[in-house]
Parts: C-alpha cells; sequence; structure tokens
C-alpha cells in the first residue's frame, strides 16, 4: 500500500482550481509573470486568502514539463479501502497495467463524467496518482472515490465477495461491450493498457467483453476504451434514455437509490 | 489549401509500421542503439529491402520528443476533396480549434475504430498534421480519408448541398447526442476544444448535441468527446446490435450499401 493519500501537490489551472474548490489548498507557488494575468490571475483573485509564494519558475517543483505556472501544497485526498467501493449502486473501473501518467488522468475524467462511482488503481505498473495524473483528470480525483489495492485480482476476489461482478476490457474477449446486460448489476470494469490484460485479470474477470472495432483498426487508445465503456454502463442504466445519472449527488457516491 | 498530402514524414513503432504496410516508406533513419533489437528489429526484418540509414539519434528528425527510434519518410497520403467525403453512408469528423496533435491524432484513431469514413480538418487553429498527429493516430490516418479546408462553416454548406447533415458537438447543446435520430443519415459531427465550437460553426449545424454528464463533471476531452460520438454513430446504423458496421471494407469507404 503506497500513502494513506493522493494529490498532495498538483499543478495546472484546471487540477488547482479543482483543489482549490474543495478547500484542500494549503499553499500555491505561481510564476511572477503569470500572477497577474489571465487565468491565473483570475483564480487568485478568487481564492485570497490562500497563501502565495512567487518564484521565477515552478517547473523544479512540477510533475509535468507545463505545469501552466502554478503548482499547489495541498491535504491530501484520502483514499478509500476497496470494500467501500462496493454496494448496489456500484459502477467501478479498476486499471491494470496504465502507466502513462495523462491516460491515468484521463480515464478518472471520463469515469467521473459518466457517473461511475469509484475507482481501483494498484500500487505496481502503474503511473503515480501525482501531479501529471491529476492535471490530465481536471479535477476528477477531488470527487471520484480511489481505492489503491496491491493487487487487481485480489481486488476482484475481494469485490466479488461483495456482490460486485467484473468485465474486463480486452480485444481477445468474445462477447461484445455494447449490450452487455450485466451492466446493470453492481460492476467494476477493468481496463489495461494497449497490450491486453494481464493473464491473472483475464482469468479472474467474470466476463471477457471487447469493444468492437471497424476494418483496419487494431486497436484503441486506453482512455478511449475506458471512456466508451463507462459510458456504456451509465447508458445501461438510464435504459438508453440517453438522461438521467446512477449517482444521485444529493445520496452521496455510495448510497444509490 | 496546405499540400496535396499528408505524412511524408511518420515517427514511432505503430505509425512507421502503418506506413510501411501501406507501401509508402522510402527510407527509414533508425537509432543504431535500436537497430539490432526490440519492436524496432521486429519491423526491419519484415520489411528488408525499404533503404535504412543509421544514426545516433533521430530526436533532430522527428517531430515528437519520443519517436522511438525510428523517423521514415514516405511518399505522401493524398488529400480528398471535401465533396468525395459525400454519399448515402457518410459518417464523418470534422475538428475545429483542436490544437493539440495528440488529441488530432487520437481523434483519427477513434473514428477509424468506429468506421467512421472521412475526417474534416481546418487549415488553421489546428494541430498539424504531421509527426505528432500521426504517432497518436497509430496508423488511422493510412486508412482514413482527409480533407483539408480552408473553413469549416464553408465545408458544413457544402456538404449539406451534398445531403450531408451537421451536427456540432457542444456543452451548450440541448439535445443528447446519445438516441440522436439524425445519427442514421448521412452526418458530419463536429467536435471542438474543451472551450466549445467557434460560434460560426455553432450557427452553421443542423444540431447542436451534447453528452451528458454526471454532477461534478465540467468537461470531458475532445478526443474522448470524438469518439463517443462516433461509436453512437456506428451503434444508431447498427441498430443497437453492438456488431456489425458501417463500412464494408470490401466496398471501399466511398460506396456503402
Amino acid at each position: 500500500m503506497g500513502p494513506a493519500g493522493i494529490g498532495d501537490r498538483v499543478e495546472g489551472v484546471h487540477a488547482v482550481a479543482a483543489a482549490l474548490s474543495a478547500g484542500r489548498v494549503t499553499r500555491i507557488t505561481v510564476e511572477r509573470s503569470r500572477a497577474g494575468r489571465g487565468p491565473v490571475a483570475d483564480l487568485l483573485a478568487r481564492h485570497i486568502g490562500v497563501p502565495v509564494d512567487l518564484v521565477d519558475d515552478v517547473r523544479p517543483l512540477a510533475d509535468t514539463s507545463a505545469p501552466q505556472g502554478l503548482v499547489a501544497d495541498c491535504v491530501p485526498i484520502p483514499l478509500v479501502p476497496v470494500a467501500d467501493l462496493a454496494g448496489p449502486g456500484a459502477a467501478l473501473i479498476a486499471v491494470d497495467h496504465v502507466e502513462d501518467a495523462h491516460n491515468l488522468g484521463a480515464i478518472a475524467r471520463s469515469a467521473l463524467a459518466a457517473g461511475m462511482t469509484g475507482m481501483v488503481v494498484p500500487d505496481r505498473r502503474t503511473a503515480p496518482l501525482a501531479g501529471a495524473a491529476f492535471k490530465a483528470a481536471a479535477g476528477a480525483f477531488e470527487h471520484l472515490p480511489v481505492a489503491r489495492v496491491s493487487s487487481v485480482p485480489d481486488a476482484l476476489r475481494r469485490l466479488a465477495g461483495l456482490a460486485v461482478w467484473s468485465v474486463g476490457l480486452d480485444a481477445g474477449g468474445d462477447r461484445s461491450l455494447f449490450g452487455l446486460e450485466l451492466l446493470t448489476e453492481p460492476v467494476v470494469i477493468v481496463v489495461g493498457a494497449e497490450t491486453g490484460l494481464h493473464r491473472l485479470v483475464r482469468d479472474r474477470v467474470d466476463v471477457l467483453a471487447s469493444i468492437p472495432m471497424a476494418a483496419h483498426a487494431e486497436s484503441l487508445n486506453a482512455s478511449v476504451a475506458a471512456a466508451l465503456a463507462c459510458f456504456e454502463v451509465q447508458r445501461a442504466r438510464t435504459q438508453g434514455s440517453g438522461r438521467g445519472f446512477l449517482r444521485d449527488p444529493a445520496q452521496g457516491p455510495h448510497h444509490p437509490s
């Protein structure tokens, strides 16, 4: 298990704005040349009271090469035990071997937009849940509960014991993800890298499903595959109405009606 | 109008492999340290006969910072006139203000996978159709016909005259993209940057549609929004079977049944 929280330092306008809105920023470090104008100035103006340090260059503090002139130190977001993600309305996304931080963050962003209720992230062979992933997530980690696990197959086994079905996305899957009736049940979707799911994960999931692709197309980007899967869960549960969501914000993420 | 072709230089293992398969590579430049092992060696072994130059570092020739040790000079892929993309089975994606090369390439990759029949790319305020976009497209530009236009609204007007409807993706759209019946007609989907579509494009499209999102989510990545739209077109035309595709490869891209 890693540390008990994530996001103790975030960077980029979107991610810092989201952390500020969540009330967990303790200090912002800003490039002098950007502090007085544009989106950075707007952000600072809306959050007067948060301590600000001015520096010539924030990049030595940053995780990406383009922190957009600001980095924020934050109270970390607590991780949750994987069992807390189970429940009758569970709609979870798990990642397996997603080593690209941009993809990891993009998956969280799409999952939140599709109304998924949590994310399972393994300790190893995964991009760090740090600045680059937070920047790509554009604030999604402020709202999407994350469980960090030492083993995805073990996590799937624990979730199965809590009545959560698992669906692995794999080009070799013999079922189409589209129209899969299982998606209306409590479910965790496992998305891997372009090389496919790890064998232990493939062996463990209840269903291996693929996204049907046209001729000439070999594979989809991992974050695109994850987004298609998350929105398919939403579709299955709203019965094709195209409106309505899994999660009623008034009820919190874990107690759907 | 820009030049008459695209992709005269591609980089990265996937993109170079796709250009080799398309038979349009005239010379490969490879880093000495990578030529003898791994995926680069496999690629060269499968294409003996293509001239190879060995160098210490290909990055001076490359468009991205990670060309994976190889760059290929190629016969360009011809662009097509926008009118050639019309037709009874037209399923087109147009981009507006997509200035990130990775997003531009990722949109082409998803469009091809979803069975779209062509892409409309404006000359200006758009990432170049060069190495970085080709690398992110992972070979998609070898198969997806591209029309380059000086104005997206003008292109939509010309397509409208050829019986192609237009749907703009915009967070302010009052219709849901999901379930939109118009998608079974010849159609061009216009996807913009996160800031939304240009006003002239918004005014020109037949329908403004949005992707319904859950609470707390502000926006989707442009390439994710495009992928959801392209697969929604596929779904509309295959009547929810989840299998079957818009394009029969035996018939070519412009003559669907």
